[in-house]
């Protein structure tokens, strides 16, 4: 089985939304890819936090199938703070403090077993960060890697150089749009391609997304609606999360199943919404899944 | 072959986009519905205009199968014209001006061949008028209604109470947000189809539409996606006039058949944002038309 190793923030967030507030909940981008992933196939993480970190967190995450052999406990270390709210637009976070804590001097370091990962997801951290993880993975089948606002703005040389080597490039609208300066996705996507990635996909919240790949070919994939978004916290990131999932437990990267995987991705990214930080997340089975999925092959046909 | 009976605004536009101007241009819902629904069925149109309408427009309308028995044309009256722009956001048209001319004291009359129609698209116009061309159709097996922000502001009993007899209503989605006071647009939808309509239509621009039918079938319409709208004045028209014209020809009105309709409508509309005033949509011939249909099918499959 086909193993997916996850590197990137683990956190302690919060936040308020208009359905109300969370206070030191679990967060991380690559918290909510590895649950999100470890439905379809065993997860390596790759993090660190502080002693601060509550064990039932470690408990909840080994019981589902991720190994933890390269999250890295810090001594007298503070886990990584966010505190934020999407009071004015669901989609759009606004951040209000961070406190970066054990991530200030995090120097990833493989265990060597880790080092063979075939599939590998680079979630949400400093493109620096993400660079030497992927330098230390020896000969990766399948990159996929994730960026935020926050990295284009300060640091967006080494997101261009994080592209360049990867297969599969994640981001939002909006990052989109900041990192082209293209307003249409159209253009932004095809832009994005010409950076370096094979396949980018460009995620845009309940209108589902959009995956540029090779020889102009283009998915328009349709979203799982929902009623009501809770806390868009962790959405992208358990989308590529499950969408790596699914290509490592299916063993399959062709351009087909490539789309598969995206239903996926918005599938169980349109349940992490429907509750408080992991909350709608932590109780989603397969048989759930499927029946999202088989629902949007059925409100999309035509 | 079932013929369309279209009532609404003949117009002449002048407006401002990121792409150019226009001015004086040939405009109005029952126009842009008209040409569209005439790539699939013979039209009859109901409007009125002055004896200022270039008669080059006249002839190009006739020239497409529309039937203009229907068209009032005033003696010393004005079209109705209207000015804007979209220069703040694509999506949204900002008025200017609206001199409503001969539309003023404007009082639908249809033919006697005319009482007769099957399928009945009562594009933007007030709604007092939508209901009075309703009331001199004798058994209409379809009627599809269009509306615009301005009439939920002054008219929204009359917007309800026409709304409860057709059986498809369409509208954009901040007209659906403003009529039923529903952020989300799923349960927007849902509000809208217990006004109601048998079917809704909420149309999202670049990201596709909503069609909310009986039993909670819900079917997410892909768009046909382009890289640059040139002009978006008459999108909405055209879609449900390429709707409604498909409906009619192949006289098909299954849940199946409303699906490949919308999607029809879809292709229309992202032709005719393509050009200024109807420029594109005039080109637009049935082998491009099938070409975009195959597209979507295509670039949405999965």
């Amino acid at each position: 089985m086909n193993q997916v190793l996850i590197a990137g923030s683990v956190a302690l967030d919060s936040l308020e939304t208009p359905s109300g507030t969370a206070e030191n909940a679990l967060g991380g981008a690559a918290t909510y890819g590895s649950v999100a992933a470890s439905l379809f196939a065993p997860v390596h993480l790759v993090g660190v936090v502080g002693d601060d970190f509550p064990d039932e967190h470690l408990e909840f995450l080994k019981n589902r199938n991720i190994d933890l052999a390269g999250l890295q406990v810090i001594e007298g270390g503070k886990t990584f703070r966010w505190k934020g709210d999407y009071l004015g637009d669901l989609n759009q976070a606004v951040t209000h403090e961070t406190q970066l804590g054990v991530f200030e001097h995090f120097e990833p370091t493989l265990p060597p077993q880790y080092r063979d990962a075939d599939f590998v997801f680079l979630a949400n951290i400093n493109p620096q960060l993400q660079l030497r993880v992927l330098d230390q993975v020896r000969h990766p089948r399948l990159v996929l890697c994730d960026t935020m606002n926050l990295w284009i703005n300060i640091a967006r040389e080494a997101v261009w150089e994080i592209f360049k080597r990867v297969d599969i490039a994640v981001l939002n609208d909006g990052e989109a749009r900041l990192l082209t300066e293209e307003d249409n996705l159209l253009r932004a996507g095809k832009k994005l391609l010409e950076i370096g990635p094979k396949h980018v996909i460009i995620k845009k919240g309940e209108h589902g997304a959009l995956m540029f790949s090779p020889d102009s070919s283009l998915f328009v994939a349709p979203p799982y609606p929902i009623e009501e978004v809770v806390d868009p916290t962790g959405a992208g990131d358990s989308f590529a999360g499950a969408l790596i999932g699914y290509l490592a437990q299916t063993d399959d990267l062709s351009i087909e199943n490539l789309r598969r995987a995206v239903v996926y991705g918005s599938v169980v990214a349109s349940t992490t919404v429907q509750g408080f930080s992991l909350q709608a997340l932590r109780v989603l089975d397969m048989q759930e899944v499927e029946r999202r999925y088989q629902a949007v092959r059925q409100m999309s046909a035509f």
